[in-house]
């Protein structure tokens, strides 16, 4: 128990996103765009981890196309951390096979499941919580899940209702027993959960022993732990198409819903690190460097009595003029002018382009 | 007197415009852009006056690079007929050179002076007025001008005001005597114009027999005289160093200041011909075809939840979500968006972009 825990990330890298269209395409989705920083998210989110953890000890966890470009862009990872999915099964499926594999390495292992196109800005704050998480997993049999402080009353986002009556202190940072987690909600909803307070937005981020995970699985999701079984079963046999056999009969669902949901034991620690999820073209308007005027640029730009814009455009001059609250995306072969307020329609542009056969522009 | 008038066409296509930036460039001014037809707009002039006119009878104006340019798109045009001036100096003295060219080859010859950059899609209708303001021109001593019936209180067009008691009726159109030209007023003036009535848009079009042309700026525009007697004494002695360097003496400034609102004699005629000086990209809207929604476009587009919105984007797939009012300009190496109402402000573009040095941009 004393022993400095083993700590593994598993990164998941599969995402195929459409709302950073036109600049992420069917081929290259956020997580391999430099969006939110100077290098691409996987890379950042990789680099976030170095401080804690050897390239030995760093996974992803994605589809095959997909691993072969994480290879190339952190070439440091090592060959067999870089997991393949053999097909996209959501969170639920990749994080049996990835735990499964680290399982069979160290079944004491504890392993962190995050997302590979997050930003996080508070980086040291964000090492001394994960590292405060990893302790607690690896001394208790719980899931820790990262709570982060909401903002505003969002419907993008799951809740995490916690108890604030008992919490527990370990490393420095507090842990709080886990009530439920509440699937995104209505705005109404959203306002009473910010009124009442004790709760968090789920962050999608997740730490666990891999031994915690498999009794986690087997009390509260016994209808996944055949799968879990049979896959650890196949690793162990080194039988790879034994595993993609199984793999492949996991429902497709995320591991909120297949695991957290039901899961007792669940703590959960304030992710006050400065998060975002980087999940539109508008959220970008607060990480992005602004003007006086509120507009956030990519690239070169003139603003004429124009406020809270957002402009990427790096091959050309983009003059916006007399505009408030537009963001214009320049690419190559599209070009996207849109509101900011209505952001989450960019999928009907794609769903539209999908129903034209315009395969060549996704 | 009862003999058909000869009558020639001036052409006025020195304009360097910055209205329609980005499209429009220093080396590629409105009249050669096909912004309203298929056509460059002075091709499009070109074939409008060919039903009464021919070639012999079709003279443009413009500097030396604007002349190549024309002889390219208007083969059919006569070399002597592309006059070009020695130096860029407004419309009175390209009118001078011009008419005098014309006097030189025939006194009584009918001159009618028009913008290479208007779009009039009344083109039998405009035939037949110019037919009768001819017939006017060449029987009176009077200056014809075009006057448009106003269809708002505009503050980016001079106005004539015309007296309604005394028109006479020649050739089958009514001709107002006109008792003055206003300058681009202010809007409560504007408004006044409207609701007085008797006030017409000055189309900047104009005709007028070669001599009486003469004999006006003689009478009513003294201080110009000389520099229309100089032109003609360098032209009969076929002396073109002699021409520009009276040219190069002529105050830059337009025919309308120099001569119109100054000479009595002038009558005005109706241009109820579907005319548009087509003068910023907000005006295109109402000339280019537009979907159910009021958008207008050239290039592949894609609209979701916008309205009015107009957009030039040959080139790429452009998409626009959630907008109204908006302008979007697409060229190979510069963007425009800007709010409809706003489209007077892109000058403003290019001053920031001078300033800068942009002028591989302008």
């Amino acid at each position: 128990m004393s022993r400095r825990p083993r700590v593994c990330a598993v990164i998941m890298a599969g995402g195929s996103g459409t709302r950073f269209w036109p600049l992420s395409r069917k081929s290259r989705p956020k997580q391999f765009l430099p969006i939110a920083g100077g290098k691409t998210m996987i890379e950042e989110t990789v680099a976030r981890l170095r401080p804690l953890l050897a390239f030995e000890a760093i996974y992803t966890i994605s589809d095959k196309s997909q691993a072969a470009a994480i290879r190339k862009l952190v070439p440091g990872l090592k060959k067999g951390n870089v997991l393949i999915e053999p097909v996209g099964r959501n969170t639920a499926a990749s994080l049996i096979l990835a735990t499964a594999h680290i399982y069979v390495r160290d079944p004491r292992a504890v392993v962190f499941a995050l997302p590979a196109d997050h930003l996080i800005t508070g980086r040291a704050r964000f090492i001394k919580t994960l590292r405060a998480a990893a302790g607690a997993a690896a001394e208790k049999d719980v899931i820790v899940t990262f709570g982060i402080p909401p903002a505003y009353p969002s419907t993008g986002f799951g809740y995490i209702h916690y108890s604030g009556r008992k919490p527990r202190k370990i490393a420095g940072e507090v842990f709080y027993p886990v009530l439920g987690f509440k699937e995104k909600p209505k705005l109404a909803h959203a306002k009473k959960f910010l009124a009442r307070g004790n709760h968090s937005w789920n962050s999608g981020m997740f730490i666990w022993r891999a031994d915690v995970f498999a009794r986690k699985l087997e009390e509260f999701a016994p209808e996944f732990f055949p799968y879990w079984r049979g896959i650890l079963e196949a690793l162990e046999k080194k039988d790879r198409a034994g595993v993609a056999a199984v793999f492949r009969e996991i429902p497709a669902t995320s591991i909120d819903y297949a695991l957290m949901e039901k899961a007792g034991g669940v703590l959960m620690v304030k992710g006050d690190f400065g998060w975002s999820d980087v999940g539109s073209w508008a959220s970008l308007a607060d990480i992005w460097p602004r003007d006086e005027a509120g507009n956030a640029l990519r690239g070169e730009s003139q603003f004429i009595d124009s406020r809270n814009c957002l402009v990427y455009s790096p091959r050309r001059l983009t003059a916006v003029v007399g505009l408030e609250d537009v963001i214009v995306v320049d690419t190559k072969d599209a070009l996207l002018v849109c509101s900011r307020k209505a952001d989450q329609r960019v999928k009907d542009v794609i769903e539209n382009l999908r129903k034209k056969g315009k395969e060549e522009i996704l």
